[in-house]
């Protein structure tokens, strides 16, 4: 079974509706449109500030949210709709990916479960969790090119984050993220490797294009690994679309000729959740 | 601190006698025996082959076996001997790896848990549980240089393999591998970075040098990748001793500046052993 991938490496503007236009307007575009899933990056519709994060947020039942919903089943794509800050009714914030299906219903939630604080020189010099709260699941969900999960950014850099969302069966993990220039050149295509190898699953990672101008730099370099560590696709650090047709028979095909998951000591180890 | 290791990336030969007087010929070069560590390839004392494990294997009091404790008392250096075949009281065969300390005792044991079974063209073309049984444990071992434990080869594709002993301690695994000429060119380098990056932790790999008149031809390609990922030293195919000094404080920068470690949701998920 084939499956065509469309990511939109787009630009963050500072105007959230400004990013939702340019979502809409690219996704008119005949070759993304006839794509099965489109898939866009981490924070796409709010500059990567933890400041930023709050002032914008959208509840799930916004019109804002319920318009990315309404672009899947215009266009009759799976719709990753990457992540945007979500508030809840209590005001908590967090960075939440919706996927919704070719009918638009929303068959995807993941909050963000790592959050992403770091440090420099003994400064701690980003703190997602200042103003986020993060996720407690990993969610699968089914359609029908088979199981698949989402991670957000740091996510991936946790083994059990993919593990977990694979022993329940997921095929493809959507990671879209903004990995920085440290980080990016240092570990992003790495990890989406590994991850992809060692779960014999496609691993699909949405990037922002890299703004020089913008508080944090993002690394871009969008990104789709086959289940034997195959680059598939990658782009580089500029405004783009990335389209490219995979092949979901390889997942058997590799899980047959290597057996890695059923190779698995489950007599001498278990990775569950709580 | 620093640590310096050698890693002695030998040939093969189908008598076992001659490979350990080769190590014993390579350990007495002042550059080796002035090490802190020195490692061996997996199966370093037997040609690469299922059917070859019972008729080299060696009991763990053999005299074999007690000559290369003598050499790490000998020379005063840590010594993980790679892996050879060992044969229990049950006559039971494992793909063993010893470590002993600088006065000659025995401090680690690692008996292969992951066994190399795989297909090609739906055809078994190795299957190393023919011959061989796989172990039940994770070590962890103490040393001047903080805490180090072992995988062997294939063990290296389980995160679990390096995250079990990473969340008991260790600082440093030690991982002799022989890979081959298709996963070694797709997936050797990359286990080893990402498994030091995801652990932030040295990853060392002995393995034996390529020999293409083998029945099992090994990629070689002895390898130190540090806790930020970087490839220390990386030998080609052919024979040769590797000499790198590890910056053993790096672990704790790493760890410091990026905490994957302290940021696991250990509220959310466990790997456990069983």
């Amino acid at each position: 079974m084939k499956m065509k991938v469309a990511i939109l490496q787009t630009k963050v503007y500072a105007d959230k509706i400004k990013n939702l236009e340019q979502v809409k307007s690219i996704m008119e575009r005949d070759d993304v449109s006839s794509c099965d899933l489109v898939a866009l990056p981490e924070m796409w519709n709010c500059p990567y500030q933890t400041e930023n994060f709050p002032i914008y947020a959208e509840k799930e039942d916004s019109d804002y949210v319920r318009e990315l919903g309404a672009l899947a089943k215009k266009h009759h794509v799976y719709f990753q709709a990457g992540s945007i800050p979500e508030v809840d009714d209590a005001g908590r914030v967090y960075n939440t990916a919706y996927t919704w299906d070719r009918e638009g219903n929303l068959i995807g939630k993941h909050r963000k479960v790592h959050l992403f604080d770091i440090y420099a020189h003994g400064q701690q010099v980003f703190k997602e969790s200042d103003t986020l709260t993060a996720g407690d699941t990993f969610e699968v969900f089914d359609t029908e090119f088979g199981k698949m999960a989402v991670n957000i950014c740091f996510d991936i850099r946790f083994p059990e984050s993919s593990r977990i969302p694979t022993l329940k069966g997921a095929r493809i993990i959507l990671n879209p993220g903004a990995f920085n220039m440290t980080t990016g050149p240092a570990h992003w295509e790495l990890g989406f490797r590994q991850r992809a190898i060692e779960n014999q699953m496609y691993m699909i990672g949405a990037a922002p294009s890299r703004d020089k101008e913008a508080g944090y730099i993002a690394w871009g370099h969008s990104i789709i690994a086959d289940p034997w560590g195959n680059v598939v696709m990658q782009l580089d650090e500029k405004e783009g679309v990335g389209i490219a047709e995979l092949d979901l028979d390889e997942i058997d095909r590799i899980r047959g000729k290597l057996p890695l998951l059923s190779a698995r000591r489950t007599d001498l180890y278990r990775v569950e959740e709580i």
